[in-house]
């Protein structure tokens, strides 16, 4: 029995593991076995619309099979999928697909053991305790807003308390509220306990309140108890896949959560991550938000998905996925593009090779990765294995907290969207919400400078329009959101969507 | 290996077992070795107000320990607590206590592999999917209301859409919801897609719409795939509990699912069911709903817990607790007085003996289970046991299917709360509810008087005034609705909650 099968319990058709036991235990003992895992990163072109991805997670899932099909001892992280999407038809399930699948993607898909239900209902009696707490003369005004699993048109905008108070009210996805990113982030129960007493429930007289002044902790934690443990699950060829957390990457965190990635990287030597939408969003996320402010391991190499349609087919987009290659090589992360093929492009690839070896890219992994899962990939991987082989330092990027916030915006424009300072604009009303992010932490006694900064945008677009050739582009800035217990400051930017409840189809 | 393991999975500290599977098995293969286990019934009296139980949990785990103490093979079935409202702090949570307690009762209190909260994502879904038919055109009014797993004051009262259409709604709890009795009445999954299928989704042109009109059935079927599967675990002595489903027995059934009874019954000798609140709430369901018209057991006896200051105190309301008594013996259903002593209460066991003896009750089962669990009743069960080993013949009932509503109406109350029919009184607006229910029902192609009659009432209260002298005692009926998927017609009567959404404390 091997020391994690000690913190491993079984869920139905999937391990659950209890991840802050199991790295507590391995920080305690620093001389049993563990490995030392490199983290991969699969990260994308950024889609042309937000439910059209490119193929991460069924490369993620070709990538570990043709990886252990090598010998590698190779594993993936994802996030869970938000199930209320799913079966509301608003996108598949992001669970891979054909011979790159899951053993059970069912059980991703709609709902696994109840992890995002648990995170909405513990934020959801966060708002019914504040709502006591104005009862009780202890608030007047509540600033957290309620989750829903399911997207619902008319939840975009409600009143409660209708025909009293009437109280207008936001209602959020489970993947996009605090408690999700709380517990992405965290490393112990007590970490959670003190992010959630941090957040800032609302405000009384103008001054802000936190949970930790009038909520049992233990109520929250007691819900969180299963939810905080990474599930473990396999591919249809037996490489194991762990699923934890689903923040979303356009408009919250786009990782899965920390411990789950360094669990993972105690069990294996090379452990794939996928980080969700395009390399603007989620891999943006996992390098400045997970890797410079949260500790995160900084990727030993980086794969880029696109379809070739993606890719090509709108000339005024198609600066975006060398933009994005060039990027992670500029950070010194070897990236190698994939081209996942659909039925019927495979007489593209001698053209696709020729136009990245024109880009000055490595040669591209190209498959039909639905078709031919990590078969298909196998004897593309030299240089691939070759790369993460290699016995290099751990960067450490440095973390930019303590920078004014503008500053910190300006170069996420720059490094990851290619505009520079000059041409972020500052909608109207974007002042004030800044003023008023900054005047709320200070009376929180929160240090605003001190927030990790959460792009929040749409998927499908880097800037204000990316049709636009590249010295006329903009990006906009609309709003600014505090997440104090998350340690997150949220900005919104471009064609943000500010309460993001998809439709149903 | 016995049969039911190949349908047993485990989920973390519990067992989950597909019920609907075992038990078609059974029936597909009628040789195989089974049980004809007999259902005793644990009820209770009138509490004296809602949030004051009176010990079923505590008594049906005592008395499962002790009977299998006396080598009975005795196991229980308990229904889930709300963890919203355990969590909420409005009450404890159901599990029992002391030395009548679940070995891991936090996992019940705590929402337990997520059951509780994927009902409430369907059905909230279902809600989501209506609003698609009305965006379409197929809906102009949704009469299915959201649900929300945790209370909070201000959804008492909701508009959504607001500032646009801003239609004012009602959000209840899942204990209450439609989905959640029809997966408490259902045998299989198939039946669970046929009744969302039967559910009215809402009304176009005054005409009603059925969700199975153009509602993907298998997005809500696979989202109950795990939570139709009822749990198992044990007391801290070792004896098997199954949890399933949790209706409220004031406002809604009041029993664990019906296939959780029938499994239990194929494993074991003798099954306690726990029927929630008082022999006029979950014992009046048991009988009249689930075994008159849904095929469940008929008890084969019953015990009615009372606490000592429940049944004494207050001399107006002395009556509720003999006349539970009788009534369950009228039914020739044995019945045992069992008086579940707090500390301090021990030197009333003579007088108390006395008092039921004058009453003519069977001789009363009395101890401090908290204190003493099942080791305190085991000596007292030579009559109970002498009862339920006897060969007796099981009881149908005849059902009431197809009597007027009215007339069935009547004779609940005089049945179950000893209100004649002429003090049975129709509030202003009834005789109005009443007719739409019928026209809803003719217009969807429903018999009306098919429904199984469900009374919504306070959980604390048999009559308008149960302090009154008995013959000033009337019941007051207020409205009326229709489940028509889980087939039940719901009629609010005396203090019904129109909308539970308890206080947070």
């Amino acid at each position: 029995m091997s020391i994690i099968d000690k913190y491993t319990t079984t869920f139905g058709l999937v391990k659950k593991i209890d991840a802050f036991g199991y790295l507590d235990y391995l920080k305690q003992n620093p001389d049993q076995p563990r490995k030392h895992g490199k983290v991969l990163l699969v990260t994308a072109d950024t889609p042309l619309k937000a439910s059209r991805g490119e193929g991460k997670t069924t490369t993620t899932i070709a990538l570990v099979d043709a990886l252990r099909e090598r010998g590698v001892d190779a594993a993936a992280v994802l996030r869970q999928p938000s199930m209320g999407i799913t079966a509301a038809g608003s996108k598949g399930g992001a669970s891979g697909g054909g011979k790159s699948s899951l053993s059970h993607p069912e059980l991703i898909d709609w709902g696994l053991c109840g992890e995002m239900a648990a995170i909405a209902c513990a934020q959801n009696l966060l708002v019914s305790f504040a709502e006591k707490a104005v009862d009780e003369g202890v608030l007047d005004t509540i600033l957290v807003p309620r989750v829903s699993e399911v997207p619902s048109r008319s939840l975009r905008s409600i009143a409660v308390d209708y025909g009293k108070g009437t109280v207008p009210e936001r209602v959020v996805l489970t993947p996009t509220c605090e408690l999700m990113q709380i517990v992405v982030l965290s490393r112990s129960m007590d970490e959670i306990s003190e992010r959630v007493a941090s957040m800032i429930a609302g405000t009384k007289d103008g001054v802000p309140r936190k949970f930790g002044d009038f909520v049992d902790l233990w109520r929250i934690t007691n819900i969180l108890s299963d939810a905080v443990k990474p599930a473990k699950t396999e591919t249809i060829n037996g490489s194991p896949i762990y699923v934890h957390c689903g923040p979303f990457a356009n408009v919250s965190l786009g990782i899965p959560s920390l411990v789950s990635v360094e669990m993972a990287c105690a069990e294996h030597d090379v452990v794939v991550v996928e980080a969700g939408y395009g390399t603007d969003a989620g891999a943006q996320k996992w390098l400045d938000i997970a890797s410079r402010e949260f500790g995160a391991a900084w990727p030993a190499a980086a794969v880029v998905v696109t379809r070739a349609t993606t890719w090509r087919d709108d000339e005024t987009l198609a600066w975006r996925y060398p933009f994005h290659v060039s990027r992670l090589e500029s950070l010194n992360i070897p990236t190698f593009p994939l081209i996942n093929l659909w039925e019927g492009e495979d007489d593209q690839v001698p053209e696709l090779l020729a136009q990245a070896k024109s880009l000055g890219f490595r040669k591209p992994i190209v498959g039909n990765l639905f078709r031919d899962g990590g078969d298909g990939l196998a004897d593309q991987l030299d240089d691939f294995v070759s790369v993460i082989s290699e016995d290099t330092k751990a960067y450490a990027p440095e973390s930019r907290r303590g920078n004014t916030l503008m500053n910190r915006i300006k170069l996420l424009c720059e490094e990851a969207y290619g505009v520079p300072a000059d041409r972020v604009i500052e909608k109207d009303g974007f002042a004030d919400s800044l003023t008023a992010a900054q005047d709320l932490c200070a009376n929180a006694g929160v240090d605003f400078n001190s927030l990790a900064l959460v792009a929040v945008k749409s998927p499908a677009t880097m800037t204000d329009d990316d049709h636009k050739p590249a010295g006329e582009r903009t990006v906009t800035l609309k709003k600014v959101e505090v997440h104090a217990g998350a340690g997150v400051v949220q900005v919104n930017l471009t064609a943000s969507l500010t309460t993001p409840m998809p439709k149903i189809v």
